[in-house]
């Protein structure tokens, strides 16, 4: 890349950054959508807007005749800039200080986005393309996807590949790039007990529990603290291949640093090994909120006839969150639970196999971009809509990789940046990972 | 009783009700002091206004050289009118429908003192009275309360008495007046567990359990749902004696009408004598309220860095609250709960023997009053404060009878109301026990 070059692409990054295409109040997202039909023209891709049931999708496809299409899923949307006071500067300025882009969407995902589209205008320009490309850049991923799934069950030809790279990837505090080769699904539920019409004076806690006892006996019964207490829940967990084992193993989890960036009071193990297992290739069962009764200050003596609590369960290949709720719900009504138990929200888990063409291309790629070895996580700890592509769409292979964002770009938070070396080294990484895919 | 006496107590009972004593804003408090003062001269007893640390104690003494002397407990302040727009005229009219004196205090507890101070008149008067009386009229139970323990165990010696007479009995649905020989007590905790210093990203619940698991997991080891589970919980229970199991066997619970009157889905057993053991006899554990995390619509994937639960012990004679915080403390630690424990409220329980001189004089001048046999609670099902006057003041016994209230009387609700025929009732009673506990 010549500097002149380099300078136009950083020049493009930072006006997309200036549009605020906050999806939670809608501002700029049409704007902040053209804007990327624009760029893609620019680079050499053609770009379409298509209707989804809420913002615009932009999506885009390059055939040359390849066997192997690689989908690539970006989002042009924003998070709010709440708290807008804690910003040292415009969020919507993209200005530079200090070698970094500061901008709300400049590290999420704004920056990775506009890296890869420039990774692949290099190499289509020196006519190097040697699989199939589609894109799909979706303007709701801030505000939860609400469309994601429908889009791709209707759209399901279109966008039909050999393999997904998602976004959601970043150096981390020593360089190294990371490549994740899936993610854990997830299983929100909501349980609701109502034991009758009104609250009771709490003497009559003599002849009826209230609602909380009927909850937390309900809860106890699910998950003693290490393991998940229901039926078959485990059944579906896949084996870790010797491969995966070894990635497990490898990966460079610190037990001190993560209590002291967790701020608890302790881990559930200070073996590194132990912690790593846990984090990726194990399940949880997690309280996310609480409520019932009484919660001011002091004292007030209630039998609530209502107790709620809302729970996660982080999923990993091949868990299958729809059976797995069925289960759940068998278990409480075996212990007796009569309460509403309710479904909000079901993730697939995805794990690709680091074997696999993608992730070899991926993993050499950044190796050469970053001149160390990538960090490989055989799926995430978290959950991204890479379940929607894997089974929904039926693409095969799904890694997260290509990221600008570094372990200071505050992503959610103000003061969000980008270290611009690191964006460059974005587009670097795309052009690599192509020929690689390409078989180059 | 002559009707022109009767009217004029009955005028004297509404101008105490029209005075607005409500203790939480501190309204009309001194006014309704003063007027209980003169009244009480009014009758012969000489009352003054004693200091307490927060609204004053109305304090009086009738002394004729008997050997047993009888404490009469009552307030004079009331509740708020909230909601202030459900009432059919102004909560202070004390106006006269249908037969019933209508207005805020009328029944809990005003209704009840007055009629008590007629009562004694009327004994004084003829020269009946056989036993040594003192009373003492708080303005603060409204709210709790706060200075009576301080009060009682600053003037020990001022209220020692040989019975206490408290208030808070009522005439039941089957116009049978009640005599309760005691109280439950009152342990009040809450506890709360904290992991960290802030919220975590729900994925990390691979690798610590948040706040609400170790609430949740901490609270099933206290309770059941049917014992408490903590290691002498139960020690200090005392065995009913032969009367006593007669007296709750007798009580008369309709399971079918409590489980309507409840509202709940279900009561701990469909069998009434079951249920008058557990109601009367059994100590409870109760939530009163249970808060962590997210619990707004929808989901959030967070693990909770907080988690709180409040609880209630009603407690049987003679269970000690002080001593079974210790125990609930180390059976809490001995499981592993790392949070906080705090304790929030105790109150002794207490139970008078019903073959005692007190009960016996109650009993029997309820018989002839109401012309039925009163229902005799070996203790109520919640908590007064009793056990300060038979704890802290060193009183042996102690019963809760004559009141004006009846199942219509709305008490700390819009509409407040006393039958007129129930509060001349409670004059009656108030005179025939003098008698009887004076041995005529």
């Amino acid at each position: 890349m010549i500097d002149e070059s380099r300078n136009s692409m950083l020049e493009k990054y930072r006006e997309f950054v200036r549009i605020p295409s906050i999806s939670a109040s809608r501002e700029g997202v049409d704007e902040a959508a053209s804007y990327l039909v624009d760029l893609m023209n620019s680079v050499g891709l053609r770009g379409e807007m298509m209707r989804s049931g809420g913002n615009p999708v932009v999506f885009g496809e390059v055939s040359n005749g390849s066997g192997k299409t690689v989908l690539i899923y970006n989002h042009y949307d924003v998070q709010p800039v709440d708290p807008a006071g804690e910003w040292s500067g415009d969020p919507f300025s993209a200005a530079v200080r200090d070698g970094r882009v500061y901008g709300r969407g400049s590290a999420d995902n704004k920056g990775t986005l506009v890296a890869r589209l420039f990774g692949i205008g290099e190499v289509l320009e020196r006519d190097e393309l040697e699989v199939n490309l589609k894109f799909l850049f979706e303007g709701e991923e801030e505000i939860g996807s609400p469309n994601l799934e429908s889009f791709a069950s209707e759209n399901r030809q279109k966008l039909a590949a050999d393999a997904v790279v998602m976004e959601g990837s970043q150096v981390d505090a020593g360089g190294r790039p990371t490549v994740t080769l899936g993610v854990k699904g997830l299983l929100y539920v909501e349980l609701e007990e109502e034991t009758g019409r009104s609250d009771l004076h709490s003497s009559l806690a003599a002849v009826t529990n209230g609602a909380p006892w009927n909850l937390v006996h309900a809860l106890n019964t699910i998950y003693d603290g290490r393991r998940v207490l229901v039926d078959g829940f485990y059944d579906g967990v896949r084996p870790l291949t010797g491969e995966e084992r070894r990635l497990v193993e490898a990966y460079p989890l610190d037990p001190e640093e993560m209590l002291n960036s967790c701020a608890v009071r302790e881990l559930r193990s200070m073996k590194r090994e132990e912690l790593s297992y846990a984090l990726l290739a194990e399940p949880t069962c997690n309280i996310d909120g609480l409520l019932s009764g009484y919660t001011g200050k002091g004292s007030k003596t209630v039998t609530p006839r209502k107790a709620m609590a809302k729970l996660d369960f982080r999923l990993v290949p091949d868990q299958d969150p729809a059976r797995l709720f069925g289960l759940l719900e068998q278990r409480l009504r075996s212990v007796g639970f009569g309460g509403s138990i309710s479904q909000f929200g079901m993730e697939y888990p995805v794990r690709t196999s680091a074997g696999s063409w993608v992730a070899k291309a991926m993993i050499e790629s950044a190796s050469e971009s970053y001149g160390c070895e990538p960090v490989v996580m055989i799926n995430g700890a978290g959950t991204q809509p890479m379940g929607i592509f894997t089974r929904t769409v039926g693409i095969p292979e799904g890694v997260s990789a290509i990221g600008v964002g570094d372990n200071l770009s505050r992503v959610h938070a103000p003061d969000e940046s980008v270290d611009i070396g690191r964006f460059y080294q974005a587009v670097d990484h795309t052009a690599r990972f192509l020929r690689a895919a390409g078989g180059r």
